[in-house]
């Protein structure tokens, strides 16, 4: 048996964990099972596949299924189980100020700029002209969540010194926030906000790891939703 | 030099910690924070303690300054530090099938239940009568958070014979995570859903660490919005 992720190409979340695999060299050990999101997801339950609501109550992505039938939830919780279990900690010690120090990083990339982005992605698609609710659009929170993924890109900034020297998860990690930032607010310019952390990013994002799992639309599901288009969220842990 | 740890009696991520830390018996070793909010937190960024912000880019509570220095900001990474550096590994074990299985519970207390319930209050907040922008509330979100809860809740009954033994990680979560129900939408009956689980939670309530943090409001600080009453939400992690 084979570990099961279920998966979108559009979901930072979900991409650290396919950087991870490949980083880990365990793309043989994980089957990818692709999910589909309706636009309703913003506001409303929509249908999953049984199999992933099996996989996660939470209804998001990533969700990992393991070899012994373990069910992991989240992103960062998967990370680390796969460096941990499979991995020999390759990407991240098992103990000491140095695995704290990681998992720092991948705290501020994840609770702090991945969900700023989500949050403002799905903020925003309130006040879609397709939405039936378009009044619940709030231009303050999403200039809230601009302010979140600022001050966390500054904060990198002052620790950029930090990114160098072999992958590990807190690298990973952030790597996924920048190209969040780059596919969906190309006009934010935290490269200026962080010009020694770009400077890393944009030698980072050639490792084969992160070109071969560049961010792309999730997929349609006419089935799920009549009226559906692309999703561009990358909103769906 | 001791640990800060940055806290509202309100939040049931920061909870997660303070229940972690007597359950270790570190007491002595961290200083509790106090942090205040005012209401407009929900869709503004608010005026925030320098050493505050300095602990936590993401402005969220709770945050850990570590005594060497380090800045955990995500209970989750916070409660892992904890046991694992400083606990001796007695919530959770280091590694294997155990491990993950109670960081499964930690991540669908976490991710899952905390998270629609955090989500949930700031909604129902866009609605209150002082709200700058009344029209924002989807009553379709406060209900997808609800049922997200509520498939939660669901494995967790299934899973409930999980719940014995010592304390671990999974149970500090899951108790937090009941406990806000109670506190906070005591019509969910939550009880009905996992009948089980409630049980396990009446004696685990009763636990010193568990009523020594029973969840109260967040203190109004008046010096950081004139207007601001009394905070009621869980909800600033």
């Amino acid at each position: 048996m084979t570990m099961k992720l279920f998966y979108t190409p559009a979901s930072h979340f979900t991409r650290k964990c396919t950087v991870t695999i490949k980083e880990l060299g365990l793309e043989a050990r994980v089957e990818i099972v692709p999910t589909k999101w309706p636009h309703a997801w913003v506001t409303e339950t929509v249908p999953y596949r049984s199999d992933f609501l099996d996989a996660t109550p939470i209804a998001r992505i990533p969700a990992l299924v393991t070899e012994d039938g373990l069910k992991l939830t989240d992103s960062s919780t998967i990370c680390e189980y796969l460096n941990d279990e499979l991995g020999s900690y390759k990407l991240c010690p098992a103990r000491g100020h140095e695995r704290w120090r990681i998992l720092s990083l991948v705290s501020i990339a994840t609770s702090g700029i991945m969900e700023a982005q989500v949050m403002r992605i799905a903020e925003l698609r309130r006040k879609r002209p397709d939405s039936k609710q378009p009044q619940e659009f709030s231009s303050s929170f999403v200039q809230k969540m601009k302010e979140r993924q600022e001050r966390c890109f500054s904060v990198l900034e002052q620790r950029h010194e930090e990114f160098s020297g072999p992958a590990d998860l807190g690298q990973i990690a952030v790597g996924c926030a920048c190209a969040t930032s780059d596919f969906r607010f190309p006009d934010d310019q935290w490269r200026r906000t962080a010009p020694n952390l770009a400077r890393w990013y944009d030698e980072f994002r050639e490792r084969s790891s992160m070109r071969e799992t560049e961010p792309a639309e999730t997929p349609q599901d006419p089935d799920l939703e009549p009226t559906a288009t692309t999703l561009e969220a990358a909103g769906t842990e």
